[in-house]
């Protein structure tokens, strides 16, 4: 099976390797910036273009892996249109609909692997969802036997549990993420290594392996531990913006608890 | 060397049997609520009290692990510094001062594990990392002594410094539990199983290991993707509290990226 990818971000450059891993023939990649182009393509041995003109009707599958902020030119392109000649063509996005792509084949559907993909890191893509949809049961059937070649864990889902994925994983991923990096800020202020908190951060994520979230919060807010809060707040006094995230969350937390009004602030 | 433990919760818990598998005597569990203190005292084989004049004045340790909100008045007990009798006392709060200690003995420390502690979890204390002060060179040797015992990071922390580790715990650990909980509810709508997130969660804390999370974020936020920032908080306006917070931190995490008046809302 011929693949083309359209886009060269960190989704195309994981799955591509991936795919070409497990045997399929990446036959060209498309970004509008060459030089990204240039650099997958190397990488997998193929060729690339940043001319759509150029884009090549001999593939079986297209797969597009652009920001969301794109994807809505791209499947809009009567030339792309005219290379993908009615074969399949889906897209990697975690919260854009599948019909986005009806205007560019027949055959169109969603190749969603719900993984955080850093240029940096080698992902195993063994235990990684791919959520699968189709417009009709044989682009499913062909999209599942290949999610299968790379994946355990692949999963019919709709557009719209796509989107409430997508957001969960904003949250779960993105934000902790995030949320790690504020934790590394404040304790370099101090001139603490951001190692200290590993052990910590380890069991919070295996904690939730074996119990709901919900199940096993700790810390001062469900505790309700005002003088705690209060501490913390004045401490960061000097971050306005950790101050607030910090009062809002902890608001959210004891809400169940303790009445709004009582909480600092 | 013989120890009591002044509080139950899970602190007290896992810290306590730690201790006594390591060869140290708890010789007392005091908590205010007796079915508390019994339930410890029970698990460790030892007595325990619901009353300060019935504490027992022959330990060489004592250990108060209660909450912030408790501990200044148990600090000021005219009854437990009868007890103690300027013999060793510690506290493993994160967040409140050496000196809170100084009136009840003039033998005073810290120490304070690192950890997210619930009642369900067995923790493995070895890569635990123990914050110790102590009013003295020769109080924190003891300490030390103590808590290399029970783990292999041991560290002399200030109560500066230990403060700002609480509040960067508080964020990489209670906050990112708060957005698991939510990540959780948000797939229950659409009747989608938590566990689909793991490898994504785990992915995110393996990735820390190796790298500054602010170099590792990903994400819309990160990529300035305002077309899904916007699908996002319009999914969320049914959950007005998840909206606020996603609409802020993405606002922090686009901010060195683009003017914040570009970003919606």
């Amino acid at each position: 099976m011929k693949i083309t990818f359209i886009g060269s971000g960190n989704v195309a450059v994981h799955l591509s390797e991936e795919l070409k891993s497990k045997g399929f023939e990446i036959i060209q990649i498309f970004s509008r910036t060459e030089s990204n182009a240039k650099k997958l393509a190397n990488i997998l041995n193929t060729c690339y273009t940043n001319d759509l003109q150029k884009i090549s009707d001999k593939a079986d599958l297209y797969i597009i892996s652009v920001s969301d902020d794109v994807l809505p030119r791209i499947c809009k392109s009567k030339i792309l249109k005219s290379k993908i000649k009615n074969k399949l063509v889906v897209h990697t996005s975690g919260s854009s609909d599948i019909d986005i792509l009806k205007d560019l084949s027949s055959n169109y559907g969603i190749f969603y692997p719900l993984q955080t993909f850093s240029k940096q890191r080698k992902i195993s893509f063994n235990e990684v969802p791919i959520c699968i949809e189709a417009n009709n049961k044989t682009n499913e059937s062909i999209l599942k036997n290949i999610a299968n070649k790379i994946s355990n864990k692949v999963l019919s889902i709709s557009s719209e549990e796509r989107k409430y994925i997508h957001i969960a994983a904003v949250f779960a991923c993105n934000f902790t993420n995030y949320f790690y990096s504020i934790a590394e800020q404040l304790l370099n202020k101090k001139n603490i290594d951001f190692n200290i908190l590993l052990p910590l951060i380890n069991e919070t994520t295996k904690k939730i392996k074996y119990f709901n979230p919900n199940d096993v919060q700790t810390g001062p807010a469900v505790r309700n531990d005002i003088k705690i809060i209060e501490k913390h707040l004045d401490a960061l006094k000097k971050y306005p913006e950790y101050e607030k995230l910090y009062k809002l969350i902890s608001k959210n937390i004891t809400n169940d608890y303790i009445p709004t009004d009582k909480l600092v602030g």
